[in-house]
C-alpha cells in the first residue's frame, strides 16, 4: 500500500510544518514498536533476502528486529552540488552523523553495504521538497536523477543490541515505546547550508550500568558511539524529559541518570532546515538493512 | 631516618586504632603532595635507578612523580598460609585489588616488573601484627621470612597520568591534596579471613568528561580500570563528600558529578581487619617503582 507516489495529504501538511512529535517522527528509527510485522519476519531471513522482498514490493514495513546481527542504516540522499557540503557536515559532526557509506552520483548501489538498489531497497521513503515532507513512497525509481549522492548513516539499533547482549535494559524497548528525543542546547558545526542544534535519544541507568553502557558503545563509533552527556538535562538545554521533542517518554526511576546518545535526528533536523529543493530519507523505522554485521562495526 | 626497625611510638598507637585519617593514611598511594622530594627527582631518573637509590638507603620518600610513565604497586606481604585466600580476595574483587604479580613463597624477586628485591626496594613500609600498624621501616630484610608471599597490586598513579594526558583535570593533583577515599557500603566479595566494605577514591569531573574518563580508564583493568559509580554519593552509602574517610577533601564545581574509582585502600583495610600474626605493606604514597611502562598495561 506505500508502493505508490507522493500523496496529496502529505503536501497538505506543508502548511503545518512537519518537525513535530506524531507526524514525521512518530516512528523513529528505534520506533520497533510501531509495526510488529517488523518482528514475526526478523529471525529467520537474511538481509539480502529481506531486501528482496522489499525490493519487489513484499514488504513495507517496519524493519526494527528484522534480520538481527546486521547493521540497519539512516539514508539520506541529496543533489550532488550539496553533497560535499552534507558530506563535511557529518565528518564534523561524527556522533550525531556517523557515516557508514556514500554512494557515487547518480549510482543507487552502495557495493560495501551489500547489493544494494537504493531506489528499492528501503521499505518507505519520505520525500522533501525546499525542506517540507510532500510524500511518503515505497520506491524512488522516478524519482531518481543522475545528480542524487545516497549517505548511509549508523543508527540506534545496532548499539542497543550490544546493550541487550551484555544484559543491560534498554528502556524503550522493555516499554514498548519510541526512544525519547530531545532537541539541545549544543550547535552543530556547521557546513554550507547544513546547521542545527544537535538531537539526542534518552536511556536512563542506574549509574554502574550507565558506566558499562558506555564501554560498550564506545566500541561502536560508527553507531554514534559513547554517549555524549549523562545526569542534569538541564546541562544540555533539555527542561523537561516527560516532554521528548520527538518519540515517546520513558519511565526514569529513582537512582537512575538520564544517559543521552547524539541521535539520527539530527542530520534530518539539518537537512529539512536547509530547505533543499528536493531531497530523500528513509521513513522513521523503516532502515536499509544491510549486509554488514553490527559486530564488524566494533572497533575492538 | 627511616631506616630503622619497628618504632615504640608506633606501637603505642595499637590502644587508638589506625584507620584514622591523619594517621595510618594521611599519605596514601596517590599522596604525592606530601613529599615534594619526590618529584625533584622525577623526570630524568629510571625506574631501575630509583630502585638503586633506594635499595642503597639515599632515597626514602614519597614516589608520586618518580620515573613517569612507569608503573608503581601497592605491595602486601604475608604469610604463605593465607596467600591463596588473599590470592582469591583479589580475584573476586578485581576492581580494588588489581593483582599485578605475585612473588614465590620466600622469594623477594618479582622477575616480571624488574631486578627486584622487595626487602629493600621499596621507600617504605608499614608492619603489621595482629592486624594493628607497629612500625614504619625502609628495610625488611631483618622481618623476611621463608614463607613469605609478596603480591604487587595496581596504582591509582597508572590511570591519573593517562587521564591528565589526555588533557583531563585531575582535581586532587591541581589542588596539591591526596586524593579523597571513602569507605562505601559495597561489600566486597570475601576469601577466607579477608573481607570488608569496598573504599573509593573520588575525582570530580562535567558529565562529558567523566564519560571520557571512563573510556580511558576501561582501557587500564589492571589498575581499577573503570569507575565503579558516579552522581549520587548516597547511593554508595557516602553521606558527606566533604568528609572524606581517608585522603582530603577537593572542590565540586557546580555541573560536576563526583567520579568513583575502586581504591588500593580497600585490600589494605582487608588485610588489616583479618588481623593477621604478621603482614607488611607499602607506606602508602612510597610504592614499588617497576620496569613495566603504564602503557604496557593498557588492554588496547
Amino acid at each position: 500500500m506505500l508502493r505508490q507516489m507522493e500523496r496529496p495529504e502529505y503536501a497538505a501538511k506543508k502548511q503545518t510544518g512537519i518537525c513535530t512529535a506524531g507526524t514525521i517522527f512518530d516512528t523513529l528509527d528505534t520506533g520497533q514498536a510501531a509495526n510488529p510485522e517488523g518482528r514475526t519476519m526478523s529471525s529467520t531471513v537474511t538481509p539480502g533476502e529481506l531486501r528482496k522482498k522489499i525490493r519487489a514490493g513484499a514488504y513495507a514495513g517496519n524493519t526494527s528486529g528484522a534480520a538481527p546481527g546486521f547493521v540497519q542504516c539512516n539514508i539520506v540522499i541529496l543533489p550532488a552540488d550539496h553533497a560535499h557540503d552534507f558530506m563535511q557536515f557529518c565528518q564534523r559532526n561524527p556522533k550525531p552523523c556517523p557515516l557508514i557509506a556514500v554512494g557515487e552520483p547518480g549510482d543507487a548501489t552502495l557495493p560495501t553495504l551489500g547489493d544494494i538498489d537504493i531506489r528499492v531497497d528501503v521499505p518507505a521513503y519520505r520525500v522533501f521538497r525546499e525542506g517540507e515532507l510532500t510524500g511518503e513512497v515505497s520506491d524512488i525509481s522516478a524519482l531518481w536523477r543522475g545528480d542524487f549522492v545516497t549517505f548511509a548513516l549508523g543508527c540506534s539499533f545496532s548499539f542497543e543490541e550490544a546493550l541487550l547482549e551484555d544484559g543491560l535494559e534498554v528502556r524503550n524497548l522493555s516499554q514498548g515505546r519510541n526512544v525519547p528525543m530531545y532537541r539541545t542546547n549544543i550547535d552543530c558545526h556547521a557546513s554550507g547550508v547544513f546547521s542545527g542544534k544537535m538531537v539526542v535519544s534518552m536511556r536512563p541507568y542506574r549509574p554502574a550500568d550507565a558506566i558499562r553502557a558506555i564501554q560498550i558503545c564506545s566500541r561502536f563509533p560508527s553507531v554514534h558511539g559513547a554517549p555524549i552527556h549523562l545526569g542534569d538535562p538541564l546541562q544540555i538545554g533539555i527542561a523537561d524529559l516527560s516532554q521528548p521533542d520527538y518519540g515517546d517518554a520513558v519511565r526514569v526511576e529513582p537512582g537512575e541518570l538520564p544517559v543521552f546518545w547524539a541521535c539520527g535526528v539530527t542530520p534530518q533536523l539539518a537537512l529539512q532546515q536547509a530547505r533543499l529543493p528536493l531531497a530523500i530519507t528513509h521513513s522513521p523505522g523503516c532502515m536499509l538493512v544491510t549486509d554488514l554485521r553490527n559486530s564488524q562495526l566494533s572497533v575492538l
